[in-house]
């Protein structure tokens, strides 16, 4: 008999090449493979709802995998907890059908990113935030980031290297607020293109600082023009937080 | 002419043997007054409010140093923290008189301890907060703590390597809340025993997880056994949160 698994995975991705298997460096998806190996003393791969990249942390990555034996859901999260390195931790395991897909079923993803705005660093958010020190006004972030709403060729917010032919996608919400020391923005969409959120977020706070306000964010879309766009905000600051499934 | 400035100091105190200076081990003292020499380009010493053991954390730090170089409290601020390494940060500098001492003049402190309940533990809280796993009713918790303000001995609330002669001190303040996942318990008092804050700490969850209520506080206190208390709660949760000057 199959059994198919979810899992909710946090990480802290900074010490890690990103999400999907490198064969020269370590990855999320390799480390949680091997104590799921121990764990179900067999090879086990998983299929997780997309990659991150080197730096950026979740606590929403989603992943599945299919094995032959059963293990309940509390055995399976202490287990490979007690495995598994302390900068990756699982959440939560449910049993889903046999032909769930975490990539192919995600019908939509939240990514949040983090900014501390302070003319001085702070130790606490070292890898954990994208410190924006000097004068930014904050108030016109929210402005800026609604533009992004919407469906909309994203060529212009997608790191060059991407091959991918279609670049529309769409922005189901944007949100911008403070939690404690920090600002909170986050970007809800059907589909996301390589770098989309942190060239997002690098434009949103370009503009704060002084260069240009929300028009600019039309005339980048149209243009599909990635200069017309503020720099590709630091990976550190990047968590992907939810995954949505039907 | 000789100029008295004073600093507060944040660090996450994982990798090193704590506030004061160890012949044998990295601490912050050390680090502060490496990044002090570079900057004022001679040896500087500083005096800390007080010291925090290994794995203790601080946003409030307060320590003190005497040149005879003056350098403005933002040059210092910025200079000081592209110097000193990632897991320490200097919040804020400014003047004082010249008799100012960081520690003989610290009026009162307040302790923060972080918690965690919950069923798994969480990459993100690693080593910044106490996990504190299986059944434990936290709304005991204020009414256990409370139990320690006023002024008492507090020699069951002290490591047994302590050799102080007198243990009487006054607890001003507590406060038990909760603030975002964390539980989050403080301590102000006009000084602190050794491990202190860490035995308040391990005997309120003791008493939440079913052993005792409030009561066992005021017959701890009065017999001085330490052995009334719950464990000593780990340093990777303790936080030195602020210092008070006249």
């Amino acid at each position: 008999m199959r059994f198919n698994k979810a899992m909710i995975i946090e990480y802290l991705g900074t010490n890690y090449a990103g999400w999907q298997c490198q064969s020269h460096s370590p990855s999320i998806q390799e480390e949680v493979q091997k104590a799921l190996g121990k764990l179900y003393k067999k090879p086990v791969t998983i299929v997780g709802s997309g990659r991150t990249d080197s730096g950026v942390h979740s606590m929403g990555q989603t992943a599945n995998f299919v094995t032959d034996s059963y293990i309940g859901d509390e055995s399976l999260v202490l287990g490979i907890n007690s495995i598994l390195p302390p900068d990756i931790s699982v959440a939560k395991a449910w049993d889903v059908p046999l032909n769930f897909h975490a990539q192919k079923w995600a019908q939509k993803k939240t990514y949040l990113y983090k900014i501390l705005h302070s003319r001085v660093r702070s130790c606490f958010y070292e890898d954990r935030a994208w410190w924006v020190k000097g004068r930014a006004d904050m108030d016109l972030a929210p402005l800026i980031l609604k533009e992004f709403e919407g469906t909309h060729d994203f060529t212009s917010c997608c790191a060059l290297v991407s091959l991918k032919q279609n670049n529309v996608r769409t922005v189901l919400e944007t949100k911008f607020y403070r939690a404690g020391d920090l600002y909170h923005l986050e970007v809800t969409g059907n589909g996301f293109l390589h770098n989309m959120v942190r060239i997002i977020t690098g434009t949103v706070i370009k503009g704060c600082r002084g260069s240009y306000g929300p028009e600019r964010v039309r005339e980048m879309l149209e243009t599909k023009d990635r200069k017309k766009g503020g720099p590709t905000a630091p990976a550190a600051g990047l968590y992907l937080k939810e995954v949505f499934y039907p």
